[in-house]
């Protein structure tokens, strides 16, 4: 009998589930989004999530056993109270996530399902661990840089959530200056510095563009922010001492060489002999990670 | 039938062995110590430890069990490798250490001991978590702010190695202006920084005195130094998700308040409610900690 996982992830802009096999595959037709947004309430969300999981659930096949629900989330969380304090979406400060997707499951599945939640950065890296390219890792950090900068710890595979559900949350570690890693290096922190210095267009996709084509500022934006991420990541392998780094995320696609120049600066930035032979690897993931993830923090 | 470790702790100054018992406590009469040194090798340090290792095990009561062999050592470690290869003893870099103790331990009671390697942070830190200040911690970083600055991470009492066996390095984590945290705020590095503001004295000792008398530089040094290991506390705790840090180490007895400075420092750098909630607590060790914590690497 196939075991199965309900996986939720929870962000600031959309909420996904689906029903994720115990090999990791995701079961067709299961995956379904609903969003959310800076309004999200309790009300909105425990309506997005009844029909979200009724979705999900749908889909469970006949004789699979469904072992629980595994639930990622945009920090911070409070792992042990199953609750939300996500900073994009205030009015869900408190929202005990964890309760809402189990009586929800419970409802469909007509007995007592159980759910787990996670920071959704640590989630990630468990998937990373499982299935992408932190595999046979002994201490990994997945790592997104995207709108935020965020990620996860595993050792030897296992989730390793920290006092309160939270490990991970690179992006806000202080840097030179007293900013945090996120307001230097993030997609949006990027783009903005560019303006700063006089480049003319908005996103980091355009960044991406201009960079390409010879754009010298584009081009600064971009090798500052994986020369910030490579010396904060410098940091956390030599006090956490890590042998794999993966990093994911959409600003990380900004250029062919992002990853190599993440490499170059944890390098060059470490300290000690072990710390400069962490490995910095690009996601092994696709944009179902996350859910996958969710599941893996139940399934794993 | 009570259980017992051989301990051996090595550092840049001098080895230590004993005997410690399954409750922690070191057998009367078991504790001897060797001197090192810049110049120790592996032909000084073999020695050092045939001499320590016979008089430790001399102590084993008839019908005890010895269960092995902890070391902890000053880093880096090649855990796995069983082999050291100190900053402060450039001749025994590559050592294997681990080999050289099972050896000693081996031939003193003629059938095979193993032996376990650890980062003497990391031993330290799982002393903390199993007798000292970090008892019940969920997440635990555990530092010592002396000569260096260093220590050990623990979840739920279990150490925490990292890959290479070297989790725990705070005092390389880079700072303002590119300078480690240990050469902004351990106490030869405050000292320095005092006598260039005109200081006169030469020791964390002379530090402490002044400091206590009134003197305002002295008094600067010392704040200097646990503001700046809050701060990188502040970043650990965010990035490891701690509930609580133990300090010991003879700088972190300078002023009475030194640990209440370093929360102050962590509370007002964090950025999340979780890190800021991070309790800066004094170390429940005495001077057999090192010894102790190389015991649990074998006896937890």
């Amino acid at each position: 009998m196939t075991r199965y996982a309900l996986a939720v992830d929870i962000g600031g802009t959309k909420l996904e589930a689906a029903l994720v096999a115990e090999d990791g595959a995701i079961v067709d037709g299961s995956r379904t989004r609903r969003p959310t947004g800076r309004t999200a309430d309790a009300a909105s969300l425990d309506a997005a999530i009844d029909e979200a999981v009724a979705h999900a659930l749908a889909a469970l096949p006949e004789g699979g056993e469904l072992v629980g629900a595994g639930v990622g989330s945009a920090g911070p969380i409070d792992r042990a109270a199953g609750a939300i304090t996500p900073v994009n979406m205030p009015r869900a400060r408190g929202y005990r996530l964890a309760d809402a997707v189990a009586r929800a499951a419970s409802t469909v599945v007509g007995r007592e399902v159980t759910a787990v939640l996670g920071h959704d950065g640590g989630a990630l890296a468990l998937a990373e661990a499982w299935l992408g390219a932190a595999r046979g890792s002994k201490a990994a950090l997945s790592i997104v840089v995207s709108t935020g900068v965020g990620g996860g710890f595993t050792f030897a595979g296992a989730y390793a959530p920290g006092a309160t559900g939270n490990a991970g949350h690179l992006g806000q570690v202080r840097r030179e200056g007293g900013l945090t890693l996120e307001e230097i290096a993030s997609g949006p922190a990027s783009a903005a510095w560019a303006q700063a210095q006089g480049w003319t267009g908005a996103t980091g996709e355009d960044l991406a563009r201009d960079a390409a084509a010879g754009d010298p500022i584009a081009r600064a934006a971009i090798e500052r922010s994986a020369r910030a991420v490579g010396e904060a990541l410098a940091d956390a392998a030599t006090l956490v001492d890590l042998d794999v780094v993966a990093i994911g995320g959409g600003f990380s696609r900004v250029s062919d060489d992002y990853i190599d120049l993440v490499q170059q600066a944890l390098t060059a930035s470490a300290v000690h002999a072990y710390s400069q032979a962490t490995r910095v690897v690009r996601s092994g993931l696709g944009d179902e990670g996350p859910l996958i993830g969710a599941a893996a923090l139940v399934l794993r």
